[in-house]
């Protein structure tokens, strides 16, 4: 079964709303094992619509459509679907009646751009939407199904989830499936498929892998297709087991989540507190953090220390060591980590400095010169990187790769 | 000069990443004045890549492509692109030299699936890759372009802004273009839209205006078109002063940049130095701050105060006053404010101190609600606010708002 998905708004192609729409139901798609094959987003215009019914009707077996269902005058999805099916809008009285219950202690009085959504095309069997007020409509046309829905992400994900989904997953077999990934860090792509030349050749037919790349951390992701979900589940097992003889301690973990949350078991489990102290990273560590509700059960706090007063200040470096070997270097990360782990009473200070870019560098410490120290109940370690010149990048990976080292060093202090 | 973007990588159709390349580049093409007709996304499949560039060559001018020009063997992409020209792969000299200039102290040796990035079809015009291993290939064949760029944001990025961009509008007469962003804050989107509907009629037709919603903020961006520039600039001028009239001082500021940039002019202009000191925001602030060049300048840094020790060790916060009032409390974020001015020894501080949620809350102290202060040398402010149950959006918006109190006192210390 071929799945397309169809994306209409003129906001997608001037770039002012990201298409997350399609990537969840993808996602959706893909763990109850239908294939989704194309995505097209289009704007609201009526003949590029016209088009891409046509189009996709020759393709695939289902077309999945978001958007352009809304009340006001330049969502035109509903039309153009009657003008492509030769049908016309008819006045259903249960879309009426969903809308008024909907907008009840919402709305004073409907209007008649509520009264509107009503309107109906005659060839569609309509799908009641609970959660807001434009209907969902499923069309079947010369074998294939067309699914109109509204844009917005929650009434969309309600519509797939009770209606869409099931009825497709209900109409084709769809066999058994199996994810399972593998995170990988440090190893640059090139060097990592490299290594697994000879790995892949064994992988049998029924499992694919894939290598998903984020910075400074890379997600191999084997997937497996059949009857028999034991066997796949076991082949994928043994494939990992094999993928483990390979890669050694790159292996970060087994569930494809952000390092952060990793990290946060780990302290949470063994009632361990956490600090940071950062220069180059700005306070992005702290931020990545504390994103994730919960934190503050193991995080107590950063400093961040970009001038060298409040290096000194707040985190005890010695004026001499930012004399002698300049901030960006290890005697004065490794101070930072301690004097943070001092200063906020934590087990573990994890600290950074760098220059970031894109100016500051020198021919000794060019743009991209990074120091992360992390410093525990039993020893500090240090370590010098070097990830090029672009800022953002810079930031990102110093902080990818901080949370990296610092989780060595409590899964070691553990073992 | 019709453009569509072709997308091509598996992750993007099983939904493990969003297409954010896709929503850039329209933004991009829009702001010079060109026009994105579609974007298609489709899989690692040699069949559908081959599909989607007879389809699109049909339809567009130009056919932006990304992904699938990594070294691994499930990037097929460029050997695709050979069959559809029925060229070949040649290998090129000044790409290897690129390839070893950019892997130098990042890797021991380059190795086969490096070298394989040096091998480019015969028919393509090379665009060298500063920031990455992939060539950058640009195609002419039967009236229309193909650009084959890397899916890795960053690499794109830099592509499409110092070659792609140049070349497409030096071929396109766009005609003149011109934008103008008014930054509004504070207004919701509804309530802005019905103050402004005689406003919006007035405006002549060369001149459109679009709401670009954002957390804490809204821009209206006015965008003329013709070929008189000094009369469309002269018309949007006309059309912000009377939009000053309207919403008065709820304008931020006439630049597309966010509130740090205008910030960080006005504390590097007046020689001024800043600092923070961040509960609920968990060091997004400093993060948003440090992620621009230059900004060591005037930004000292941040104590990021998650736990209360915190708090009272290195912000001088008073334990009575976090007894008395609580953490999240007017009493206890100006203390914050005060203390990391004093003890960051700047001009100017700003705290946050709130309920970030999604947990925590209480009858009297709901999630989302946020204390925000500013400290200068003449006075401290602090205001209340309710963001709402969304962690994330509350660490955003207290972000937002926590700059723009700060801009506002600066300016009115200086005023």
């Amino acid at each position: 079964m071929k799945i397309e998905i169809v994306t209409i708004g003129d906001e997608l192609l001037i770039g002012q709303v990201v298409d997350t729409n399609s990537a969840w139901m993808g996602k959706q798609l893909n763990e109850v094992g239908l294939e989704l094959t194309r995505i097209n987003s289009i704007g609201d215009d009526e003949n590029e619509i016209l088009n891409v019914l046509r189009e996709t009707s020759k393709r695939a077996d289902v077309v999945l459509i978001t958007g352009g269902l809304g009340p006001t005058k330049d969502d035109i999805t509903k039309t153009t679907m009657c003008k492509y099916f030769n049908s016309q809008l008819v006045f259903n009285e249960q879309v009426l009646e969903d809308v008024k219950h909907f907008l009840t202690g919402r709305v004073k009085d409907i209007n008649d751009f509520n009264r509107q959504q009503a309107m109906v095309p005659g060839n569609c069997q309509v799908i009641r939407n609970p959660v807001g007020t434009a209907p969902i409509m499923w069309f079947e046309d010369a074998g294939t199904i067309f699914v109109s829905m509204p844009g917005v992400p929650s009434e969309m994900k309600h519509a797939m989830k009770t209606e869409i989904l099931p009825r497709l997953v209900a109409r084709c077999d769809t066999g058994v499936i199996v994810h399972r990934t593998v995170l990988i860090h440090n190893i640059p792509e090139a060097v990592l498929a490299e290594m697994l030349v000879d790995f892949e050749r064994s992988i049998p037919d029924f499992v694919k892998l894939a290598y998903l790349p984020a910075p400074g951390r890379i997600r191999l992701r084997f997937t497996g297709r059949g009857s028999d979900k034991e066997k796949i589940e076991g082949a994928i097992l043994l494939l990992i087991e094999q993928l483990k003889g390979i890669v050694g301690d790159a292996i970060l973990g087994y569930d494809d989540v952000a390092t952060v949350q990793l990290l946060a078991s780990l302290f949470n489990k063994h009632k361990l507190t956490l600090s940071s102290a950062e220069s180059c990273t700005g306070g992005n560590i702290a931020h990545q953090i504390t994103m994730y509700p919960g934190s503050s059960s193991y995080f107590r706090g950063s400093v961040v220390a970009y001038h060298n007063d409040v290096k000194m200040g707040m985190l005890a470096v010695k004026e001499k060591s930012l004399k002698d070997f300049g901030a960006v270097s290890k005697e004065v990360v490794e101070q930072m980590a301690m004097g943070a782990r001092y200063n906020l009473g934590t087990d573990y200070a994890v600290a950074t400095s760098g220059i970031a870019g894109p100016d500051g560098g020198t021919p000794e410490k060019p743009v991209g010169t990074i120091w992360i120290a992390v410093a525990g109940p039993q020893r500090v370690v240090s370590q010098c990187y070097s990830f090029g010149y672009i800022r953002e990048r810079n930031i990102m990976r110093t902080t990818e790769m901080a949370l990296v080292m610092l989780k060595k060093m409590v899964e070691e202090d553990l073992s």
